[in-house]
């Protein structure tokens, strides 16, 4: 058994942080020491410092911990700091970040820690990998190169996907692994407004409503969908970004509080195209190193396809895998692309914390955290 | 002046129907005279056989009417009867549905009544138009065939569309006019539960949910589009659908209680494609035969083109042009076709009572209703 | 014909505000001549300014129109200002209220306007009239006696009640004006989440819930109840609050975008109690001095009484006499009180920007405004 | 340990039959044995019979079971018969009901089975109990007499209370336990929809709305807590229906998927009243027979006090005590009776199935279950 780490979450009082403390608070592997948030929470305890929007009740160990700022002092003692900022959170979270990410540059690299962050601040860095964990994995493989380039000896720093690509990027890993390139991806996201975080969406924006428009996200599932399902150069200090893959994402907003469905087209390069039975196998049957190293919170089933006609719906299908899994349902043929499915990610889970909590795990067994 | 119709309204308790009736009771060229529904209603007033779900109270000249069955024998001293019925509906209504369609196809054509339906089952006939009110207008002559085929004096039948499909062809129309034909149409909906009648969608099946599907949605929308955008051969004896047109669309039920809101991207065969502000422009000048003849319901712009970044909205954009708008936002380029924007289209008017109404209009206008 | 108004509103940009606009661009008998909002919105055109939230357009005379700052000057040539402010909006607005409330008690006063305010801050003031126009129009009477204690010889401060209370008491006061008093009341509410501004109410807060609490709001409801339903000692100088009834209300907000529900019940002093017929009776045959004077903006009747089971419901009755009614239905007998029904108001209507166009109109017709 | 016994469940696909087979299927005392619903579903397997609503998947055990009709023959190996039958459920689920209830009273019994039953039916029945297993089960003792009568074994019927009905006895039951009498009662409840079984309630009649009436919801609250809290005859052989107790209730629907919530006003006989800390107190320490035979359901407090001015809430709160606990918050005085408060109840958890459960458990700890 491997020895359990102390973690540390920035954004702790967030509706990601809120997440990250019910994953780790039932986690055996992990426990955790250290809780950051804004200078305002700082100095309070966990309860009082947070508005809690969770369906669980608070984990009794973080009820009393008492909140620090998002400094690297605070985390020195932790093996692992997970960073549930994200930088669209309006308020004084976002004012958080923006403190944090000026301090990290210098002080989070001196302090060499080891940190996985949900903000979209260092996903397009040419150093800093942005990992699926079940879909690229493998990108570990350039932190050789970040640690020698940042004069690091355990810190490293690892961003998870936009919880929209997240969900979207592990069929098509699966599909590009089995059949080949994609040449054209086509997709309309509906959205949960747990992603805004809190108070976030308006009620009067969104009862009775969709909001065609979220701040970012289309350029950010064209452009990380790139990065993810393209490969590393040989010596693994660079990334290879797809060249022949087009995207194209509109992203809709929905009265839905967790789980993000996405309605995807693909065509492949590859012709005669794959059928919609073999699709549907290489879903089911794809297996990740998350489930081969056994990882505590990978599920069963990266993918789980229903063959149900109006299967996945967020309310039923969030919850499976513990909100680990991506569920697909509906892969059809489509008149215009080859492939259409509808995928659903829950946006908290999957989508944000959980991916943290995964890539820990994944870290770990691969001998990166020491 | 032309003088005021009569008019029948079959189907006249249910949600289109009760709209057909707020939209008729406000109409100075229409008195409603008949109202048709199933047996079970039939011999009870207005008021005791419907459950009003429209937010503006019954109108007075409905209240007290009693209501008859589907039959031709009552509709005798209409000018022009609405079919408010839909085939998808549940319940005793569908079941009306079934004994109207089987006698319509003798009885009502004997009868040589006018009648604009709302409901599926005719519109993929040879000798039976489809026609979006502001869109394809030009496909009424082909009633000179369907009359002459049926030996009819003064009834026709004529067929509206799918509500989504309503809303996605009135702008395609509008670029194919100024800019020649689509090669690719790809679109993904978000539809309000009033367009599966009452009671309809459950709320344990919409509340915080998404349902992925709606039964024969899709194909409707894919083929209805290229009839609708299609020609005529020079006689009007036959219907030319598009052939080189791909369409692939993908629907879904969303908590919106009106108006359907979709997102598309369209590839031009012509090169180079039209720019963003091209296709705004176009929009934005689109008139059609409903404004030039001046019919009553045709809202002083088809196309709303909205230049915010998060509109349309289906709770603040529904009622534009009373309902018989298109609003249209975020017209932008496509990384993989040429276009995409979003639309909104209100289901129950334009998508379906106002259709027929203004189809009404136009007929009357044009000299079909004697 | 009593000549047209020029009139201005303080907040205009708030769900208040907004809602202000739409009422008095419709209406005969006022003009809208300046818009007064946070320092923030200040010198830009409203349309820039205000996220409009209404399902109508914004009305096209406003659009344009330069936002000022809450300050007496901007406001000099105004026969009516409407104060849309409300002391409980968060935000910037809410620190603009604080200005304007500062700002009023010597700036507003030495201005010599009138002033129609919806906020809190004066309503127990023992100068300051609280008046439901359908319920206590007879507290007018108070503003000689202000007038002269403030040296005014035009200007005077009316206020309206909460949007709760203004519901309760339209119907609690034609019942006491029948039966003499009410010795006990208990009310429960259902309120929408319009009441609280915008961005107001989290969409996390109460997409799926039920939230048992809405800060001060139990307190004006029971106090104000007392002010309203009191009367006045003979000279018209102080207000008599009821000593004998006693009210309590428990207040909830719930997922409804407009109108409050409250479900209400009472007991009479006088014995035998009125019957429910009898209590039917009174609240439909009640009229106000807003019908007798002729008030443009007042319905047909102020009570709606619906013997349906199932009513009143906000989404179907909210729009009653264009908002400006209250309905009640189930009235029905108490097993511990006497009586008790539901009644629904149009919280943003009648309970709020709705209360100060009629209280206005009765001020015109009562000569008030010079 | 006891062992554990097989257990069939009628009304097994909708609602309350879903959420027994999820509480069962994790139980460590009852296996499923038999599954009863309408003579359309008999003969099916039960993932094919039923259209599962749950957010956690159907039970392994469940999916590949074959449903049977409602018959006292496919029951006969059964220790326990839960009945999740409710007879305000629409559909051919009723008129399965019809059939069970014309069939038990001849049938089931000659059956000599023991059931627990969710139906109202028979609550009123003044040889069956009507047992809240956290406020009256020292009612399970009139079981002789009804066996006597009954000519039965080992058979018997227990009703479970209305779900709005069982949150509320509980901390009243509390209360009068250590207060005496209660002379006033009043509530007013916002009720979720999975209590009207699927599909239930129209989403056009709850989205953006409130539903003021639940048919015959009001007459079984003021009447089934007259029994409840009431006592029982020397012999065990009658119950003593509260005679100086006086219950008025108000009930609406509201759009929550579960979760009751009922805002509750009391008014004690003894004088002086307690306080609202010595209300507080008295529920926060309510310890029940549940708790102290250990039954596996019983949840750790029965009722859990909230001292946040905006709890309960339906969504964060429901999973109390995992569905079994009633939540209460708000302990104020209320200026017309004592005291008032809001209460949270899973309506089918503790208010449906659990209550069924948790009464099987207590039967079985009393020897009732031979």
């Amino acid at each position: 058994m491997s020895r359990v780490l102390k973690v540390g979450i920035l954004g702790a009082t967030g509706t990601v942080g809120q997440r990250f403390i019910l994953l780790l608070s039932q986690h055996p592997g992990f426990t955790i020491h250290a809780l950051g948030a804004s200078p305002r929470s700082a100095g309070k305890t966990y309860v009082k410092a947070t508005k809690w929007k969770m369906s669980q009740a608070i984990p009794a160990e973080a009820r009393e911990m008492v909140v620090q700022t998002c400094e690297p002092q605070y985390f020195n003692e932790c093996d692992v700091v997970f960073s549930g900022l994200d930088a669209d959170v309006a308020g004084d979270i976002g004012k958080c970040l923006c403190f944090i990410l000026r301090a990290d540059e210098m002080a989070f690299l001196k302090a060499d820690l080891a940190l996985f962050s949900n903000a979209k601040n260092y996903r397009t860095h040419a150093d800093v990998p942005l990992i699926v964990p079940m879909a690229n994995p493998s990108h570990f493989s350039l932190l050789n190169h970040q640690r020698s380039n940042y004069k690091l000896s355990k810190g490293f720093l690892v961003t998870n996907a936009n919880c929209s690509t997240t969900g979207m990027v592990i069929p098509l890993k699966a599909l590009q692994d089995a059949f080949g390139p994609l040449s054209k991806i086509m997709v309309t996201t509906m959205q949960a407004v747990s992603g805004a975080g809190y108070p976030g969406v308006s009620s009067l924006d969104i009862m009775d409503n969709v909001v065609p428009h979220i701040g970012g996200e289309e350029s950010k599932m064209e452009w990380e969908t790139l990065k993810i399902l393209g490969g590393l150069n040989q010596d693994a200090t660079e990334f290879d970004l797809l060249k022949t893959t087009k995207v194209s994402a509109t992203c809709n907003r929905v009265p839905v509080i967790d789980g993000h469905t996405e309605c995807v087209s693909i065509e492949f390069e590859r012709r005669p195209a794959p059928s919609v039975e073999e699709v549907i196998k290489v879903m089911e049957n794809y297996r990740t190193e998350a489930q081969e190293l056994g990882c505590y919170s990978a599920p069963e089933q990266a993918i789980i396809v229903s063959r149900d006609e109006d299967r996945p719906q967020p309310r039923l299908d969030r919850e499976n895998g513990k909100g680990y899994s991506v569920t697909v349902g509906r892969v059809r043929e489509c008149n215009v692309f080859d492939i259409k499915f509808t995928l659903l990610v829950h946006n908290t889970v999957l989508g944000a914390a959980g991916s943290g909590v995964l890539l820990a795990e994944l870290a770990q067994k691969k001998g990166l955290i020491v």
